[in-house]
């Protein structure tokens, strides 16, 4: 059990067909087993990381670890913040994709801009999808973090769902608050440029794909930051 | 000049006092001849970290770099947030001094908890300052964060401002938005515990201490991600 009581998470990939018995394998397994250090017939909490959850009571552990599934269950999503994100400095992707995998943001699409491209961008989503699962085990929650691969800014604007509010984060926006009421409860994309800036044509087409200026306070802050802030400010408003 | 074209920020401890020319040496020399690569006839934004701020036009560029006072302004403060802060996992402190510099706390002060002490705090303390200074570069802020030495919890409580609003971030606590419009302008202190939990004690001695709960979403976070949530809604807020 965690310091507060409450069951362990554990992702399983392929939960909504499972019932009966599951055998955990594998990372989850020693997660359970080494962190955790669960016991035969203490309850666990599996989910899919795409809304199903189901509750376990653990068998037999080792390994692998047996169980059986007490109850089964799936989730609507209310609202979704997809973020678009240019490079950030250094290695800080790293951290930023574990955050934004607690606070719940479903897509996460690294963007090529003119002044910054995302370098080894496929060799490192590997390491973001099991930064994304354990922020999934963390968070409590049944929805994992989407990594894309990266894309440039004209293709990501050419797949954008015509039904999304989408907000871009700049110093000069209008305030979070006037779009956060309109907006609380739809699907969202928000833009977030990278340490080097957009340019004024990647603004223009922004903003001719419907992008809406929002600041996020009053300090400039580094792209990592932004995009956190933007992912806190919408985890907030969907718990309103 | 940064990508966006405003002039470079740097910091200078006694700014207040100055007039007329001022030569700057040391770590901010360096940051403006290397890093920036300032030249003679541009211009550079000076602060002290506590609401005093110039303009400086470079002179000569060098080790230390002579410039001359343009202007200077002293601005007041609106809101504050106070962080009382467990001990977050690992080394997770330094991103988050930065990231809480960053988004304009105030003031941070590492608290012990019955279940985690902070480690090597007074060590880590001029990491912590260096680090401040670098986000308030970044933010383009006229306020440094102050990092405080580590105080156990009833320290905390006993040194309280009687005017300021607090609350302690909590699963179960009330959506922050009730309390957000409450308390938007006022001076605030938020209580993120450290990653093993509050005890019932502690969370009763803050109950006592006027703290309200309040939650940051619907997932559990992190202690560093919640202290991040707390300061980028309050810096939201501010920005109203």
């Amino acid at each position: 059990l965690a310091a507060d009581g409450a069951p362990s998470v554990v992702r399983i990939a392929s939960l909504a067909a499972a019932a009966g018995e599951i055998v955990i394998a594998g990372d989850e397994a020693h997660y359970l087993a080494r962190v955790v250090r669960v016991r035969a017939g203490e309850r666990v909490t599996a989910t899919d990381g795409r809304g199903s959850t189901a509750t376990l009571e653990v068998i037999e552990t080792g390994t692998s670890i047996r169980t059986r599934v007490l109850e089964h269950f799936t989730q609507e999503r209310r609202a979704t913040l997809e973020l678009w994100c240019g490079a950030p400095e250094g290695d800080r992707a790293d951290w930023m994709v574990e955050k934004l995998g607690e606070l719940g943001v479903a897509t996460f699409v690294p963007v090529h801009f003119k002044r910054a491209r995302w370098e080894r961008a496929e060799a490192k989503r590997e390491r973001w999808e099991r930064l994304a699962i354990a922020a999934l085990r963390q968070s409590r929650s049944a929805w994992q973090l989407e990594v894309r691969p990266p894309v440039p800014l004209a293709e990501a604007l050419r797949s954008l769902a015509p039904t999304s509010a989408r907000w871009v984060c700049r110093e000069d926006g209008a305030p979070w608050q006037l779009v956060q009421g309109a907006a609380a409860r739809a699907q969202c994309v928000a833009t977030v440029g990278p340490s080097s800036g957009f340019t004024d044509d990647e603004l223009k087409s922004l903003a001719d794909g419907g992008f809406e200026s929002i600041s996020l306070g009053r300090s400039r802050l580094r792209t990592e930051t932004a995009a956190m802030t933007v992912a806190a400010l919408r985890a907030a408003a969907d718990n309103a």
